[in-house]
């Protein structure tokens, strides 16, 4: 059995949660308790939260993660062009969801890669390869450690960031009380300007702890009753690839055999003119030291760092190019309830094929 | 603009509710904390919770309530069938919502009225008036309580219950630090098995704790997405008056000028065979010092004391009418977020007249 909902009423519900709601978020100038965060969980509209404490914030210098990280290999995003997982064109023209080339390499080139070392302003419009630290696999701490004892956790697979791990916190108290379960993955992310995150919300919703350790975050969310004005498509699967260790990245497009991936088709949703003028975006830009709260199924875009769109100066701050780096906590979505069949219900439309029109 | 949802929307919600909540309903030995109680209504299911100590569990005897009350009048619900605020048929023949004739008496009058002081195998079928306490105005505590310091509270309008007060506290603490506010009313509910409460969600929804003093509560209960198995439609308005002191209760249209009400056409859905086989009836029957937590827009169908239906003997208990004694607060529904809109669009279809087929 499936459903559908015609567009009479997914504009009766975008206008309906925008009257009740509208576009504004709170800002919270301390962690709150448990009580605090649970009833934030229960409303589901972001929350920016000032004063989460993390030794990251005060450790994490350039220095310090050379130092730590030492000769380790890391599992480093590159793409051509800042967007992995993004929809892109392939070399046949058509649009796929292309994910990034996986490159090891030591932090200490990863870092030299990245803004401010590298000079912004010569960076050469192509062939120019960017790199991003998105693994997005619970690369600080994954599920398994939460259910592993200590020795069994220390057998099993490692971090890649082993070395981080006491700088970052395996679980947030406050949200693990209200949520009442540990995260499902910790992430980090570190990369520059040059990168940005597609606008997605996630099939497999998580509510998501967004911590800024260095530089900026740019997030535009749009929440779950908007989703239909990003006009997701179905793409086709392909990845970057290097096709010898000094060959430029190439799409080479996956074998017919792998799932095609459902994507807005709105690649840009922080533009102005880009989303239609009944949509509700949010725009939230976030400093070191400050936490997101991302409920789940809530669409987000994010950018970082020097960002010609977001006025630094506006604000009084001199636009400078720098490094950004965040930690994430995922966690589960409540499974019991309306929310997954809310979340379902909005998206449970047939969606046409991208490269069709 | 209004929107309405397809029959195979609503029945692809009802499903999708089912397949991932079921029937099963916590119950919980201790009073929750308020962290514990946020988490629940977040998820918002029914809850029962044991050990929710208030002084009327031990005080309530029918002497104590005379005592205490003394000749004081208080406002009782009288209707011919024990059916206040329910769809019935006019001496038109057509059917109505009918509001209960409010009487003025004391509690001991009141008390007597009610099983077991009557004999109910004598209660005639007809021209038996039946008294149900249910003025659910907040009788025992309104939100003007809440707002006013204790001078001016009391010097505003006092509750009927004025000496019972010190018996049932005006708010529950892990409530109130869940919702983040006070209640909104407090209502005593005083009946036996011949009332009965035809099935409602309200349109302004509340968030419901009930605790049975005395006696027994039996609920039908249905989630949101089962409303519209319940077939609601729109009555005239009418209500119970006696036209002398002396005469048996009539049912009186009210003037065209007061609007027409939205309610149920099954009037039975505790009983089998009443509702769709896909619809997820959930039957709970409280005892006295148990609770139920009723979220916001599940639809109650609430009976009491004695009863055929419920299979006291299967329990091992021995079948006895008595009376039934409850208190419930209600505390305002969260209005950010989803929960309002969910709700409205739920009911968002148009709904036919009644008495038109």
């Amino acid at each position: 059995m499936a459903t559908t909902l015609d567009l009479r009423t997914l504009q009766w519900l975008s206008k309906e949660y925008h009257d009740m709601n509208g576009t504004h978020y709170e800002t919270l100038d301390k962690p709150p308790s448990a009580l605090e965060f649970s009833r934030l969980v229960h409303i589901s509209r972001p929350v920016v939260i000032k004063g989460f404490e993390v030794h990251a914030l005060e450790r994490w210098t350039d220095e310090y993660l050379i130092e730590r990280m030492g000769d380790r290999k890391i599992s480093i995003a590159v793409t051509p062009n800042g967007r992995a997982d993004a929809i892109t064109p392939g070399p046949d023209g058509k649009l796929y969801f292309v994910e990034p080339h996986i490159q090891q390499m030591t932090m200490h080139n990863f870092l030299l890669s990245l803004a401010p070392n590298t000079e912004k302003m010569s960076w050469p419009a192509e062939n120019q390869e960017i790199c991003y630290l998105q693994s997005q696999n619970g690369n600080m701490y994954t599920s398994q450690f939460f259910e592993s004892s200590p020795d069994q956790e220390r057998q099993s697979e490692l971090s890649e960031f082993e070395p981080l791990k006491a700088d970052v916190p395996s679980e947030i108290p406050w949200c693990s009380q209200a949520f009442d379960r540990s995260p499902d993955a910790v992430n980090l992310w570190i990369g520059d300007s040059r990168s940005v995150t597609s606008i997605h919300s996630g099939s497999d919703p998580y509510e998501n702890i967004y911590t800024v350790i260095r530089g900026t975050k740019h997030f535009t969310l749009l929440p779950p009753t908007d989703g239909w004005y990003l006009q997701e498509r179905i793409y086709p699967h392909a990845t970057y690839t290097r096709p010898s260790p000094v060959s430029t990245l190439t799409t080479t497009p996956s074998p017919l055999t792998t799932s095609p991936i459902r994507w807005s088709s709105i690649l840009n949703p922080h533009l102005p003119d880009t989303l239609p003028r009944e949509a509700h975006p949010m725009h939230i830009s976030l400093k070191a030291g400050e936490t997101l709260y991302l409920p789940a199924g809530w669409w987000h875009h994010v950018r970082q760092g020097l960002d010609e769109n977001f006025s630094n100066a506006e604000r009084g701050e001199e636009l400078k190019e720098e490094k950004t780096i965040a930690v994430n906590w995922w966690y589960d979505f409540e499974g019991r309830g309306m929310g997954w069949v809310w979340l379902n219900l909005l998206r449970s439309g047939d969606v046409p094929y991208g490269n069709t029109t």
